[in-house]
């Protein structure tokens, strides 16, 4: 490795190589200092290289990797967890700019797209040939298919529908020292060595640069959308219900589930609306249940006889209006939760079963704390989002710090889940803000495991290091910004 | 590394400390040299392990470790590409003896088990409590569930219910040295760290040794199942037909693809049996389809109007003895093939819409080398089992062996899949047989990576060494046996 270059030496042989793709000025590195986790990196990258071809992506790691520095990889900035923030001594790598499709195959169900197209974009050009891809973040209007890919994203339907991992057949990735690697298939199946795609799905841009992808599309779903919006005395009985609605067999499309703070949240957001009647006053929990395809209105009635065995106050319809409105409580929940301040959003997984028991340890947790915990729930999946409200009171040790007291009640909400048989983050991925508990979930052998694949890649380490795990250059110190958005 | 003992020290060792596990007989060496695929180990193996716990898996692996002696860990043994066959100066591993069920979860739709239990033993079992695990390879009666998951099995299903990958949560694994990890989640979703399940998934036994597994489930589907038989005047077009059936947005669970070499061939199997009519009589291509769930017999139509309208002389039932007689054609093609002799089993995936170009360029190859290749293929993903007969007459440099005309002709399939975007093996591996061609599909840089991940997991080269590729100490001088079946 050649020593260390002041920063105008490398940035100047960018500037040489890249021209105009290279960025330095303030705007450009500061907007690449924080993601929509609401945290901010410590410093500003050195550069942010806005890449529009495989190849600037490749004369970017090569130079990167001759100067041993390292690279943050990102797509449009809309993770949870911190993995594409940029700063002090790094350089940001963006393929937002690489947004092209190059095909839409319809007859065998396939797409090969660049990594910095929005999956509402794609998949409205889809609709045209009655296909969709079905990863379905909730910051999918905003989010990258690169960034879907690169933290195997989840969202709502993946019960029904799967995660992003079961719909992509093949990548295109440019390795640490700039060389491309076609990897997976076209076909189906394929078991002609080890599965490269799946190791770098959700591998948070820690082995390589996602610069191409083959996704595997499905038909658009035919039939109505039929929707059920139910309130609940409580959460635990809510939980129990959608837990009996997937364990009857049935798969809706979408089963999310609001605790009693959310509904809270979301009447002091909705009170200046015309005609809103509190939902506090409904009930303590909602649940919202949406099925399609052909046998969406049978699924949906039998749905709905489970919730009302289980107390649920219940509506089904499947007027697109109508659903639409009881979609709407569930859309709503996160700008809701924004009225209540910072947030700290959590986003541990069980099992389905185990739903119940989750609630009620987030409730216990809230209770013991002190600290409002709305709750919002992927349930169909048994992917959970408690969003940890900083009160705005709260000392710090420093402007914009996040208190010791909230990461202790992330830590116990991280172990309650782990008691369970559940697991750290079900969507969101590690980035810098999980990395802490890492290790109690992996284990010291599987930590062993996990960095000798990254050395394989990147012996460097100069790909997103600090990110997850790896070389911990960066340390956590990291500040809160005060611009938070709902994505998740 | 200790320096190589003799067989008597080793095998002194593992009978110390395994007492009646190891089998030192010749039945039992014996009967490691050889998978379904037909092929023989040039040598015995030293031993047979047939552990029956994680306890002595690990031990086997402990010792195996200290004198750095070769590991083929062996399920049932039913592979098509020799990747479970043991040879002269290694230990052949058998988990069959692991087959207990540990835990069904009917909420959370998972089981725990061990991984000797045969795929229809398990599906069996499960069946009492209204589920199923959706691998279907045509062996399941005869494979195990951890020699599924070491291949990424498929079979029959894959369109509709996916490949092995997208069935399995989590996994334990001992590793080369003994140790025992855990990888993946029993949540739906989960993102912590790299995904190793799926780097394990299809590994062959070269990465480490499955001893247990967490299974995603699925309920049992509902509604009758619709079949239909179709013929065809040629199987170019039934290839048409069958890809325009995905193209329409359907899915059935079977579309499975006959050609006229094949129809030829179940004529001489059948023709004894009373009342029988010539298939080949009906057309040079048979088409089957099975459609199930609530929509299964309008699917079921809609089909019968494609295959219709592309010439198909079909017949479509619901009743489940017609349904079984139409399947029976499929069934008996095995069979039917090894009335011709001793058979190469290739087994190409190409994109849907590749197909009848696949069929096409088949039926050229054997034009063209005067070599018999009846193929069937599970069209609805692509994947092709082209049957390359080896003439019975054919001059051979030494008894058994694969003439030179033969790999030449495998070798011609191949390149035509991957020019039609397809890939060498779809869902039987590269073991023994096809690693030959392994680095024309993944390139130089793409093996660089997997034997680096290989050499993580395994840095002494002691897991099933020679298989899919590694360190080359088994050379490809494998003898055919004269025993083969009709597995796949």
């Amino acid at each position: 490795m050649a020593p260390a270059p002041t920063e105008r030496e490398l940035v100047s042989r960018l500037l040489d190589e890249l021209g105009d793709a290279v960025r330095t000025d303030d705007e450009a590195r500061e907007a690449a200092r924080l993601d929509k986790s609401g945290w901010l990196a410590p410093g500003r990258p050195m550069a942010v290289v806005e890449a529009t071809t495989i190849d600037e992506v490749q004369t970017t790691m090569r130079i990167a990797s001759e100067f041993g520095i390292p690279v943050v990889p990102r797509g449009a900035g809309t993770g949870l967890a911190g993995g594409a923030i940029g700063s002090t001594g790094e350089i940001v790598l963006s393929v937002r700019g690489m947004r092209r499709v190059l095909e839409v195959n319809v007859a065998d169900e396939l797409a090969v797209v660049e990594p910095g197209i929005l999956n509402a974009e794609l998949n409205e050009l889809l609709a045209e040939s009655g296909l969709w891809w079905a990863p379905d973040p909730a910051s999918k209007a905003i989010s990258s298919v690169g960034g879907n890919i690169s933290t195997n994203a989840g969202g709502i339907l993946c019960a029904k529908y799967g995660v992003t991992r079961e719909a992509v057949l093949g990548l295109s990735v440019v390795l640490a020292d700039g060389r491309l690697v076609e990897v997976g298939h076209r076909s189906v199946k394929g078991v002609t060595g080890y599965d490269l795609t799946a190791l770098m799905i959700g591998s948070e841009g820690t082995l390589g640069i996602i610069v191409g992808a083959t996704l595997k599309l499905r038909p658009l779903p035919t039939g109505v959308v039929a929707t059920i919006g139910a309130y609940f005395s409580d959460v635990v009985g809510a939980a129990a219900a959608s837990a009996a609605i997937t364990a009857a067999g049935l798969r809706p499309a979408a089963l999310e589930l609001l605790d009693a703070a959310s509904l809270a949240l979301l009447d002091r957001l909705l009170a200046g609306e015309p005609g809103h009647q509190p939902l506090s006053q409904r009930g303590s929990a909602y649940l919202l249940v949406q099925t399609d395809g052909s046998a969406s209105e049978a699924e949906a009635r039998e749905a709905l006889a489970i919730i009302q065995a289980a107390g649920g106050d219940a509506e089904l319809t499947t007027d697109p209006e109508e659903g639409e409105r009881l979609l709407r409580v569930r859309r709503m929940a996160h700008p809701a939760f924004e009225l209540a301040g910072q947030v700290l959003i959590e986003d541990v997984a069980v099992p389905r079963s185990q739903l119940p028991a989750m609630f009620a340890a987030i409730e216990r947790i809230s209770a013991e704390s002190g600290i409002a915990i709305p709750t919002i729930a992927h349930a169909g999946d048994g992917n959970l989002h408690p969003n940890v409200i900083i009160p705005p009171d709260m000392p710090r040790s420093r402007d914009g710090e996040v208190p010791e007291q909230i990461w202790q009640v992330a830590d116990r909400l991280f172990r309650a889940a782990m008691e369970l048989g559940g697991t750290l983050t079900g969507e969101h991925g590690v980035g810098l803000l999980k990395r802490r508990w890492l290790i109690d979930e992996l284990g010291l052998d599987g930590m062993e495991l996990q960095r000798g694949i990254k050395a394989v890649f990147d012996p460097q380490g100069i790909l997103n290091p600090g990110k997850v795990f790896g070389p911990m250059s960066l340390e956590p110190e990291l500040e809160m910004a005060s611009t938070r958005s709902g994505a998740e």
